[in-house]
């Protein structure tokens, strides 16, 4: 066998060995993973020092990886997987319709133990040097266009110094910028929070390695993420971005969507807030779908 | 923009951020990556649990990784590719000659700290169950077959109990089966090791749980290491595999080739061994070729 022909036996030798025992969707995602593995190997050529330097970086993204630090999740985000994956699931779920809120992507700083909050509480409880916004809106049905009472607004946003409670413990308490909303029986949630703040992935680690290697700024625009759900409806996740921010062409984790960038406009007669933003979310009942993405 | 033109545009998207200033060669090796990664996650309609469990997934690589379990490379290996990429890398180099010694895969259990030996040294330093072998052969040129004086042959390979000296402190001193050998003024080596054992990965850690998932076994099929090096010639780094080894058709790397299945005979009037292996090396000369792989 000559060694023109070795190089393409070796991909259907890996294929082959999978066991019979291994399950349909695990030989189909791993048949379709190690096909495309190959063939970017072969396409550039792989040398065997730029081999090495590939499985040295892929330990070094674990070794990051802490309880308050997902890097494996970040560099995922900033090679655009995760927005490519929630966009797919989006197809699947909505394609006969095409209305419902756009999804974004989750990223890494979600937490499961935010609060239950009462609508008009403020989710600021730590001091801060942002503009405070009063976010509302209806959450309704996408086929009936009815209200959704008792939908769940899940929200969390970095602070005015881009920091995230669990990143920032010498100056935010647990859970601040972080609680969960219901909608009440008009299907209207109300809350008070921060106009967002841009601000950059760390300076250090695997992510930004390769970010510096590519030529690449570190920054995300200003956003404020959402998960909104209830029994009855596909949940939606996603973020909302200021339309006065200078990174939203250019995301570094491109999750930045036409809908979901809105508008803040001043906030008249409301001695606890400067910003008002208003943000209607359509959800899609989970009768009408394939498959939802969570 | 519809749900599956967003598909499509995300791929583009992050390929067009890599900005002026990143390598020609990283923009190539990366703009590929990316394609495959995408086209890989289209093609499987890849699910928001199962992209969270392969970011997990490769954070547990580097978690598993210490200085002397390098889980990366295993995974790596276990997918085949360290081996595509020692074959990529041999094409390159061998295309016009295609009979200089094939390479095989470095793996991950090399050092560079192994002593240098006198011909007819054994390296088996430590006790063992195994059989003793002299091995030996003559190191040549491609081009002119004359022999090649000065010649390093580096040697390592596991103890009878599959395992190498840095993985069994207990049983093994350091560098026990390890040595360089240099070709004397006939290009001939020889010395005294084992004929190797067939081992298995390890059970546990990522890569066993990969192997478990795809329904496949963790064996390696016995081998002795190579890496045969001259100032003026391409290095080699290839594995010798006995014959009678049931696992040199499933080996868990894909790292045998034909030539390099050997055979072990009677070893006559010796009392220091039992077997003998003959084993000549073939190297090209360094102005021959395009690139070297190391």
């Amino acid at each position: 066998m000559s060694a023109s022909e070795e190089v393409q036996k070796i991909t259907q030798q890996v294929v082959d060995s999978f066991g019979p025992l291994t399950t349909p969707r695990m030989r189909e995602v791993m048949s379709s993973l190690v096909r495309h593995l190959h063939d970017f190997a072969r396409e550039v050529s792989l040398q065997y020092d730029e081999w090495e330097a590939g499985v040295r970086y892929m330990n070094s993204v674990g070794q990051a990886s802490t309880p308050t630090r997902n890097e494996g999740h970040r560099l995922s985000n900033i090679l655009g997987l995760e927005s490519l994956v929630t966009q797919i699931s989006y197809v699947v779920a909505a394609d006969s319709t095409q209305q419902a809120t756009s999804p974004s992507i989750l990223g890494p700083f979600w937490s499961p133990y935010a609060p239950y909050c009462e609508n008009g509480d403020n989710i600021a409880r730590s001091p801060h040097q942002g503009q405070t916004c009063v976010m509302h809106g209806h959450v309704t049905d996408l086929r009936t266009n009815r209200a959704i009472p008792n939908a769940i607004v899940d929200i969390w946003q970095a602070s005015s110094n881009g920091k995230y409670d669990f990143q920032d413990t010498e100056n935010q308490e647990p859970m601040n910028l972080r609680g969960k909303f219901h909608t009440n029986q008009h299907g209207y949630y109300y809350f008070y929070c921060l106009k967002p703040t841009a601000y950059s992935l760390p300076h250090d680690g695997p992510a930004w390695e390769l970010l510096q290697a590519l030529d690449r700024h570190s920054m995300r625009p200003a956003h404020i993420h959402l998960m909104v759900s209830h029994p009855e409806y596909v949940p939606v996740i996603t973020q909302l971005y200021p339309d006065d921010d200078p990174y939203i062409y250019s995301d570094t984790v491109f999750a930045v969507k036409d809908d979901l960038v809105v508008n803040f406009t001043p906030r008249e007669n409301d001695p606890k807030a400067e910003l008002d933003l208003h943000f209607d979310i359509v959800l899609e009942p989970a009768s009408n779908t394939i498959s939802s993405f969570l």
